[in-house]
């Protein structure tokens, strides 16, 4: 087993130093070409930490020290963890004898998506590298979606026929020592479909003669090929599992999805959520080019513009009042910016809350009726002071009036919608994290304006 | 082991038909009295499944339903599922004999977050009703902070001495088939110091007389009690890891945190990041009252409504232009909005980046620049629109001249300081996710109101 730079949690100052000593250290080996003291270092470091120590190197060096890996299994591993441009220098730059030893050593899930990730070309090229074997396996894997269970599974899988004893079992995990966290065993029968599963601790708990199928656990959780990755982690999530197994439209077991690489859906399913939200929808900023990125963001804004549109033309419906009293021009950012600012909080504990399925769709009654106080509460707070600084700054009762019911009825109206419109969405089945985004926020700023203008003709009486 | 509603993923049409067709048995069986035969249809059914049911009967019926689970474990395992105001139903209106005996099966760690939720006095009743040894742990277990390690550590932990061979190892586990989820196995010293760990496959593909501190990993990745939760999340997300073990200042081994607690860890941050991002930062709305979470609002719609009355000051001091070119009003909102709107969108991808790693501090020289174009694109597509608009509707060349350049720069402007904002406040330590909240909004509100009054006081040459 491999050393890891700091035992303890990462992210700490500790680790940040340790790390920076590290990496001086091999880069003054690499410098000096001290090939045997490098090696030795290098099969030193956890393959996670290794990673992130080539990231830190002179990009020069990176394909240098990379290349003195001496253990072809460690170099896989770390090549795993590189960030994609690293992947890519790597890949670019590597001998090709050597590359080819190393890409042996990846899991073909991993395989899948990095190439899957290459243009056209460079995808060939890559493949003519592998043997027969792992290109088959890469070639199936290709075929799924990234977004589904297929595209996320691993087919590395160790399993074996029910018709075995418990002592036959053991025998064969022990002559197969490679495979990596069989924590579970997936049993099939005589024509691989899955049939069961035992754990290793049901293994050693059993008599050795005991057949497996007369120990296993029959109603396996599982999921097909072309369910979606999010289901898979829900699956693993909701029941506590540690994997779960991946079959075809047969039942025929071919892959399964382990719980590190339900995390990392996790992960991504939670960022995809909050762009989303944000009124956007890719993450990766540093890869995409800026034309790329505006198309992305582009029809998001749509949505505001139009909605700042018919803002601009209610107010033009009201330009008499505005003529008249001025300075309520200057008063329109505080009495939408609170709106919208109430609107976001409201909006956002309602999406998060379904998301998490720490709300659902019958606690709308209750949950409207409290975004209805903690408006009002707001709105009576901002409001009576708004009104206060209205009447001292510009001596008008009138505006003080005008401002402070409208920051009241403002704030109230955009808690209320900012509740409800995730709430009809999720009930509508179209996912509530578009509500929060540009959408909520249009709807806010529209009756905003509007019912200002109401408020000042009437209390002005024009 | 028990049966769950649906092996296939859920949250699917076909979980939610079965799950309401279970609900309607259930219920009918109960209301029937036919106890035998509900008491063995719950025995069939998964506890993560049964909590959820119970969620779903009418509420008169779930104390009863609870009460007719025939066997205490599974009872207990229910009941750390079910949602906090069931439980407290279940908690104030079982029968004190009943609960005792569930409680006693309830994993401390479970119990001591259950009993650090309680009021004062529900907490003392609840603490009578424990055996000595769980009442001394769920003690012990209180005295941590609950976003620690020891706050969310489980002291359910099976270790060994290091002394022992593999089959005494092996003799162990056997003998202690109650404890759950043993995959990894730590060793000890002879004075409890946490010394070592193997994998229980480690322990089948070993000779049996091997002892156990000749096969076992010296440098067990660990975390200490007092670690944030997050450092252990960590640890546990970025090597992999199925459990983490955690230990007392001394490096006595005193829990252990599983990859499930984990999931759960990371989805509560990522909760509290994305409350903080709009600006508040509590979650449990339901149970909270419309005061406190006012309250709670309040301070971070201080900042918006500050930056809101400068937004006003700073159009108080153009009135002239204003009263002269009225329309400059009636466009106010979507020459705002279109400049928050962006603004949201880059601070999001840049704080979600920061919080997720994809990005580092380093990048942001690149990062800015990428912003600055995408600001650039975005500006002058949606500034010609605007532009062209004004001049259409409001046939004046110079009101299109204005809004449109005004759209060019403010979007420009927000994208740029979107970005900057975030970076900024990760290098200074500040959390980054307060500057996507009212915070940053504000920032562009403030300078989006003051730049299009100077360019329309430079176009208009008033």
């Amino acid at each position: 087993m491999q050393i890891n730079i700091e035992s303890r949690p990462a992210a700490s100052a500790a680790y940040d130093t340790k790390k920076k000593r590290l990496v001086e250290t091999i880069d003054r080996l690499y410098v000096r070409d001290a090939r045997a003291s490098l090696q030795k270092m290098l099969s030193k470091v956890h393959p996670v930490d290794l990673a992130s120590v080539l990231d830190d190197l002179p990009p020069a060096h990176v394909v240098g020290v990379f290349g003195a890996i001496a253990d072809a299994d460690e170099a896989a591993d770390v090549f795993s963890q590189l960030p994609p441009d690293l992947r890519r220098q790597v890949l670019s730059e590597t001998k090709v004898e050597k590359l080819a030893g190393v890409l042996e050593h990846v899991p073909p899930d991993d395989l899948a998506d990095l190439i899957g990730d290459l243009p056209e070309d460079q995808r060939e090229q890559l493949m003519a590298l592998l043997g027969r074997e792992s290109k088959d396996e890469v070639e199936s894997l290709l075929q799924y979606d990234p977004d589904t269970a297929g595209g996320i599974m691993t087919t590395d899988i160790f399993s074996l026929s029910h018709e075995l004893t418990v002592e036959e079992a053991i025998e064969n995990i022990r002559s197969h020592d490679d495979v990596e966290m069989v924590f579970y065993l997936y049993l099939t029968d005589e024509s691989g479909h899955l049939s069961g599963v035992v754990s290793l601790r049901q293994l050693l708990l059993t008599a050795v003669d005991t057949p497996l199928h007369r120990i296993m656990n029959r109603r396996v959780m599982k999921v097909s090929t072309d369910d979606d990755q999010t289901a898979a982690a829900m699956l693993v999530d909701k029941y506590r599992l540690l994997a779960v197994p991946v079959v075809d439209e047969e039942n025929i077991l071919v892959g399964m999805i382990t719980v590190d690489d339900v995390i990392d859906v996790i992960e991504e399913e939670t960022t995809r959520d909050i762009l989303k939200m944000a009124g956007t929808n890719e993450s990766e900023t540093l890869t995409h080019s800026a034309f790329k990125i505006a198309r992305i963001r582009l029809p998001w804004l749509l949505a505001a513009f139009v909605g700042g549109l018919a803002a601009t033309a209610v107010i033009g419906q009201f330009e008499v009042i505005l003529a008249e009293v001025l300075v309520l021009g200057a008063f329109l950012p505080v009495v939408m910016g609170m709106a919208g600012n109430v609107g976001v909080q409201s909006a956002t504990v309602a999406v998060r809350g379904l998301a998490t399925g720490a709300i659902d769709v019958r606690d709308t009654v209750p949950l409207v009726l409290k975004e209805l106080r903690v408006g009002l509460l707001l709105g009576a707070f901002y409001g009576v002071i708004l009104a206060v600084y209205g009447y001292l700054i510009h001596e008008s009762l009138a505006l003080g009036e005008v401002v402070g019911l409208t920051i009241l009825v403002n704030m109230t109206g955009a808690a209320l919608l900012a509740v409800l419109l995730p709430m009809i969405f999720q009930r509508l089945k179209v996912d509530p994290a578009v509500a929060t985004g540009p959408f909520v926020t249009t709807a806010i700023d529209i009756f905003g304006v509007l019912n200002y203008f109401v408020i000042a003709s009437w209390i002005y009486d024009l």
